[in-house]
């Protein structure tokens, strides 16, 4: 791992590193924010975020505030990128597809399936990485907005004792049926939607295996609300399952970072009692 | 004045607003944080920020982290652009002169003279339309970061009884000295460095007319620190006449918005206690 990029922050320090990934077989850069007791050589939890179409680790670790409340709880927090990148690797002119738009799953379709391994990367490689390069626990939180909401929450309800707690902004909750899932899911996982269930928190929540205590903010002034997020559809599942969920309608809020930064601290906390 | 954005945030609202001005002859935009009791129609004291070398009013709406602290002080803080800009203004080919650069005065030279008119607008122009706009009282502070921390303190020097409080970080104190300066200087004010005077912070810190408990915050591991920035000139300065200073050196924090964001809480809350 190299380190390209260290801030001082908040008491601690947000540095950016890159390493060549064997799950994507490419280069990937993450942001890791150091809260001040990490610096002194004490393990802390780790909190891994994913962002949403279109971002980089930089969106997250630049516009999201989330430094001040993981230096008060002590949390490393793990930003990634939302698909491998460069040359070599497949891409799409839309903004939805391709590098930019990994949906954090193994894809197994051409020409995607040789790269877009990001929930190999985020699951397994990263948090292996994380753990042996910095003072971290083996306590792991995950969460994420919009596309990385939806990574969050099928990443925590498909690796059961992975994570110990989840949350999300405005998730992408059921994307074998929404626009932008569907286009992603036929091209990463092909034509075959039985395949796409696996990868659908509302689907998942149906068979879970573990409760986590899901917190998740939804602006009610989200221009993607109707059409591509649907959190009624993950209410309903919960009520009918038994699965503990607050889902929180934020009036006035839409889909930005402002959204975000707004209700952040809330997420932190939500996180920071979970991880100890 | 047209609005452009508007998002929900931190229980207020970010805008950005757009608007023909008549200091330099162009659009501008900018940016304008209102909080909860101005959303309410209760009028607020303004906080004016002056950004640096090519930022737009972008950088600080996104990346500082002011919201939480105008929510919670009930301040509207209003971000300028750091110059006039578009196809018909002069530019340079080089980032510290031109478009991103106006250094917060009226330019007196050729080709600059007739758009590059920040001071007019930031002094002038802007509080009249926000106070005419907005839910605005006419208590006024203004604060900024490198470029902009000059601007903030020259504006605040060189206009007693316009503004209640000014704060900078990591300002450029001694532009008649220093590199970014002498350039800027020469080209906007012409070679008789005794005109230069009238917009150097320490210069006009000798002469002033009233005194404003100054915060300045200053990161060790900024890397114009030492070339461009020298804030011992400043408290040369001002121990030297007894104008109140509190300049923090911050070990290992650099000249990012990283910096800016983890003290931007101490700087909100130094303005509104002198805005009441």
């Amino acid at each position: 791992m190299q380190r390209i990029e260290h801030h001082a922050s908040l008491g601690g320090k947000q540095e950016v590193w890159q390493h060549a990934s064997r799950s994507t077989g490419t280069d990937m850069k993450v942001g890791v924010y150091l809260p001040p007791k990490a610096l002194a050589g004490e393990k802390c939890p780790v909190l891994y975020w994913l962002s949403g179409l279109t971002c980089t680790e930089q969106n997250f670790i630049t516009k999201a505030g989330a430094q001040q409340f993981a230096a008060e709880h002590n949390l490393i927090v793990v930003a990634t990128d939302t698909s491998p990148r460069g040359e070599g690797v497949p891409n799409d002119d839309a903004y939805d597809l391709g590098q930019g738009a990994g949906f954090y799953l193994n894809a197994t379709q051409a020409p995607w399936a040789q790269h877009f391994r990001m929930e190999d990367y985020v699951v397994d490689e990263l948090p292996a990485l994380i753990e042996q390069h910095f003072p971290a626990t083996q306590a792991r939180g995950i969460f994420g907005h919009s596309m990385g909401g939806h990574g969050a929450l099928t990443l925590a309800l498909r690796h059961p004792g992975r994570y110990r707690s989840a949350s999300a902004f405005s998730p992408i909750v059921a994307p074998s049926i929404t626009p932008w899932g569907r286009k992603a899911f036929t091209a990463y996982l092909g034509p075959d939607e039985a395949a796409w269930k696996a990868h659908d928190a509302v689907q998942l929540i149906a068979s879970a295996k573990e409760q986590l205590p899901l917190l998740v903010d939804q602006g009610e002034a989200d221009e993607f609300l109707a059409e591509q997020l649907k959190p009624e559809l993950l209410v309903a599942q919960c009520n009918q399952v038994g699965y503990p969920l607050t889902l929180r309608m934020q009036p006035g809020y839409d889909h930005s970072y402002y959204f975000i930064a707004s209700f952040i601290g809330d997420h932190m906390a939500h996180h920071a009692r979970a991880l100890g």
